[in-house]
């Protein structure tokens, strides 16, 4: 982790601009747009006119997570004393972080600047974008939170579930607000993603737009019925785009994505060939598939089981929300269900990444408490797996179809369809936005320069594409011209999550980790006379997770010799008071020892007892 | 692990009764297969008739490995006093099983019954076929091997490796070869597969013909240009098929596998286009692969360099073998490369799926002996992920593209085609050999229970179909009546290979490594006086991959504290020689604190050392 810290600059605190929803301007007046952003306009010149203790009036963007990685996005924008920030995801260790429950970044440089932050502005709530807002606001000094109806009741049940709410302030947009944060003035357009009100951000900056394109995808008959907002793009396009930045999830990925729609008509002629119960596994936070899940139920008269926490949690916000539409009485509980055949039930669960603790793992383990798999069940898992999920998806395949279940998954059915943009929706956005400079976001290092490579085949100069690292900041002078800054850099990194710890483990204990997962550990005790440095015991050994200890009497027996010589040896070499230099023999000759007789490395930790 | 045994039932030991390749029948004879036939047919009535100990006449079928994961493919046929074994491959391990190198399957009880061992055939060279064969042949009194003539070189420089070269006697067959052992007769029939000579076999048997289809593909275009031998497996569907097992690893999979030549032709016009130098990356057994590799190489005029030992090796064995047929001098070392141009150079290397220590991880890691990335290089990786190395692939990608160079993989472009059988195949290997019973081989359980629902759509009946676990039980009688054993199974199970160690890795210690991976360990040491059970010195805490310990004095010196007053108190409660249950206390008492404190349950390990 970079340590170099962005100098301070406190300006004066401003407080939030919001526009609120109830602005006296009629909400079907075609012009009520150009009306906001003329209101919006002129309270941002009058921020800037009252700015004076800033020295610095460049457009900084800086990517603090989500460009080297799929998840943890979040992005800062600052202009002379203001700072705000696009999202706070987490994402999922992979195998070479064990233990770790999530990551989220680094934001040391935003606590440092926290009196600086005009808000916060989430794009849609997902755990990639919503996920660390427990942990980063508490630290940020609970600056006010910007975002649409939906994002809002899932970020404010997080915040409940971590005691925070009521600290922050939400406030709840309407997609056609315009915001208006010190020097920054936000408009939003509705884009199409697998959550209801993912919305892209138009950003005004004193030196010009920002178009930002958070996860998304062109859906033409998406399962709301609501569309991208294409006029919207096209005209935020049409006042001049400095820079674009937008999704590269996809970008590897040739054509179109298909449509939620057409997962919908797969669900209907499924459900319509089932005879069985249907136990349907997807995203919790998927919103459209599981409205397209109870119109199909409806459709063929099933009742909706729903379990798991977290599906249970997110179905009643959406429900009192108004963004999912369902029958009367169409859930039932387990209890009641029994009364209903086979064919008239669907059990709606998580774990569709099969998740060890998530509903259709412990359904698949047959240790769920109200469903258990019968013979004639059909299980359909609506997802494609997150990299490094594969192998637990298919043990859990494995373990549905041994307990009778039917499985119906991605490979024999395209029964999921992704959130994000395939390339030729990536170069319509390009097209509609005709941006000066272009930043791709979302993803691995290799999808970004995807990305990036799409762009020059649109044309874009290659020196006008920016492929930045988390952490690098891209400056923006009123000259207009973009370029990274080679000699400033923010703190950046993975912060990690372990049970109630965030940030208690770094590296050093991930390597500990590993190497005890690998080859386990070698403890071994020597106790030493404190005045002569002599042996009074026999020297101990502990070993888990190298070798049965049982079996191999002899090892142990060598070792625990050898121990005995080096310390009758070496001891006396250079007596120290805390027997550094003995340890350190030890730990070599024994590792090294181990390592002959067997070709494994355990973590090798000799501990001097002085009595 | 089952551990329930076989009866011994030892006959007398026969010899084998391969027949050699010379046999005096004038190869190109369309009547010589049957002439052979006759032969062996004369010869293994011979055997039937010689046998008067056994007792059992019954057939009997025994999956040991393969049909409850991808790899490790192997299983025994007995019939009587024999036994044969076909396959002996490894597998690599889940994440579930850190610090593991390979999996083999358990040969507990052909070790108890090595001497009816008649012989072992290998149908292809791969690792997921003949990878144990030198953890196991040993054990199994080197019996001898019966294969191909690429999969034989591919075995003896296996063997060769292992210091092994010589025991057991690699026999080389002819495709039109009938080789009989003991009571099983066995020909041959080509398949198509990602490497030459993968053979399937029809072993005829007293009760019946089996038809063995191991890793397969249908393909009309092979690189090698020997297709599929349709009229053998017509002519022994026409013989009438008992059993027909088959390649259940894309069974989920519609539609045809796309050809080799397909890829081939991709291979060339990807090559045609590229104008730097091209590092292409795949399995260095997929021979076709590498010849279509030097094949575009040499139309474009570029010269090969080959970096990776097993790849040196495997192209050294084709080579001799005459199934790789190269340009002389297209291959170059590293160092005469120099002096060509970039755009006359190919880097043929292995470690496509991100393997750490393989040739292609090591260049985009930056530290290749002799490859270093530039501006302008064009990556190639032809291989599509095994699941679960998704994540460490993509990473490479990633870090490919940041040293410069450009990456093309299966996502990007139909680089990679599989090399086993989707379903349209699998049903016209069914249509084609029309068997009475059905076992679907090779995968986890839900490809086999997909690969059996397809036998289904045919027509099958579903009480004539078998999907097997490992060490489970076929037996067929004389009266031609398939049944799984039900009070019978062999020990089956993984056997864990871990540096020098085979099978010396058990369920424990494997736990104890995911234990230690997930939150670490933490050892207290209590040094006590053996006459009154007080304690001598602070009780002394090691702890790993827990908490990072500098930070967290105040937990430290908490669980101190509880420590000795948990021996104050509990240890007079109970004295004891060996303390056991003060350790349970202190370990139980400990564990939950941290949990408070932590929510992290690392392994707590109290020592107890009398003085």
């Amino acid at each position: 982790m970079i340590k170099k810290q962005m100098p301070k600059r406190f300006g004066p605190t401003k407080p939030m601009q919001h526009i609120p929803k109830d602005d006296g301007v009629n909400k079907t007046d075609p012009n009520r747009l150009d009306m906001l952003i003329q209101k919006a306009t002129s309270l941002a010149s009058n921020l800037t006119t009252s700015r004076h203790t800033s020295s610095r009036q460049n457009l900084r963007v800086i990517p603090m997570g989500g460009v080297e990685e799929v998840g943890e996005n979040m992005t800062a924008f600052e202009f002379g004393d203001d700072i705000i920030v696009i999202d706070m995801g987490l994402a999922f260790p992979d195998d070479t972080m064990p233990g770790i429950d999530y990551i989220i970044p680094d934001t040391k440089w935003l606590e440092e600047n926290k009196k600086r932050i005009r808000g916060v502005i989430i794009t849609h709530g997902h755990l990639d974008h919503i996920g660390a807002v427990p942990y980063i606001l508490p630290k940020l000094g609970d600056p006010p939170v910007y975002t649409m109806a939906l994002t809002a009741g899932f970020i404010k049940k997080r915040l409940e579930e971590f005691g925070l709410l009521g600290r922050s302030k939400i406030n709840v947009l309407n997609k056609d607000d315009v915001l208006a944060l010190g020097s920054f003035k936000i408009r939003f357009f509705r884009l199409n993603h697998s959550i209801p009100d993912s919305m892209g951000l138009s950003i005004t900056s004193p030196v010009g737009q920002i178009i930002y394109a958070t996860d998304w995808k062109f859906d033409h008959t998406p399962a709301d019925g609501k569309p991208t907002e294409f006029d919207k793009i096209a005209r935020f396009g049409a006042e001049g785009v400095l820079l674009l930045m937008s999704d590269s999830t996809n970008a590897v990925k040739p054509g179109y994505c298909a449509s939620e729609r057409e997962i919908g008509l797969t669900i209907e002629r499924t459900f319509g060939d089932i005879k069985g119960r249907i136990i349907f596994a997807n995203f919790s936070t998927n919103i459209s598939r599981i409205q397209q899940v109870f119109d199909a139920a409806a459709k063929f008269n099933r009742k909706v089981i729903v379990t798991g926490r977290s599906l249970v949690n997110n179905i009643e916000i959406a429900l009192s929300l108004g963004y999912l539409k369902i029958q009367p009485k169409i859930i039932v509980k387990s209890e009641a269900a029994k009364k209903y055949p086979d064919n008239q039930i669907v059990i709606l669960t998580t774990g569709a990444q099969g998740e060890e603790a998530a509903g259709l793992a412990r359904i698949a383990r047959g240790d769920h408490k109200t469903v258990k798999i019968k013979k004639g069940d059909t299980t359909i898992v609506s997802a494609s797996p997150i990299p490094g999920n594969e192998r637990a998806i298919s043990a859990m395949l494995s373990n549905l179809t041994r307990l009778g279940s039917h499985v119906i998954y991605n490979k024999t059915l395209d029964i999921h369809t992704s959130g994000h943009a395939h390339q030729e929706e990536l170069k319509l956005m390009m097209a509609l936005t005709k941006p000066k400079y272009f930043m791709p976001i979302h993803g691995e290092h290799h999808m970004i320069v995807a990305h990036a490579e799409l762009a020059k085949t649109m044309g874009m100069p290659p020196e006008n594409i920016f492929t930045l690292d988390n952490g690098q900041i891209l400056e923006v002078g009123s000259d207009k011209i973009a370029k990274v800054t080679t000699d400033d850099k923010i703190s950046s990194g993975y912060v990690f999550i372990d049970g109630l710890g965030v940030g208690d483990v770094g590296e050093v204990v991930i390597r500990d980790r590993q190497v005890m997962a690998q080859d386990g550990m070698f403890v071994i005790i020597i106790t030493l006379n404190r005045r002569d440095g002599k042996l009074i015991n026999q020297p101990d050994i502990i070993s888990r997770g190298f070798i049965y200890m049982k079996g191999n009497d002899d090892l142990i027996r060598e070792v625990k010799h050898e121990v005995r010589k080096l310390v009758e040896t070496k001891g006396k070499e250079k007596l120290e008071p805390n027997w550094a230099y003995l340890r350190n023999v030890i730990r070599d000759e024994v590792g090294e020892y181990l390592y002959q007789k067997t070709e494994r490395r355990p973590m090798v930790l000799p501990v001097i007892i002085e009595i």
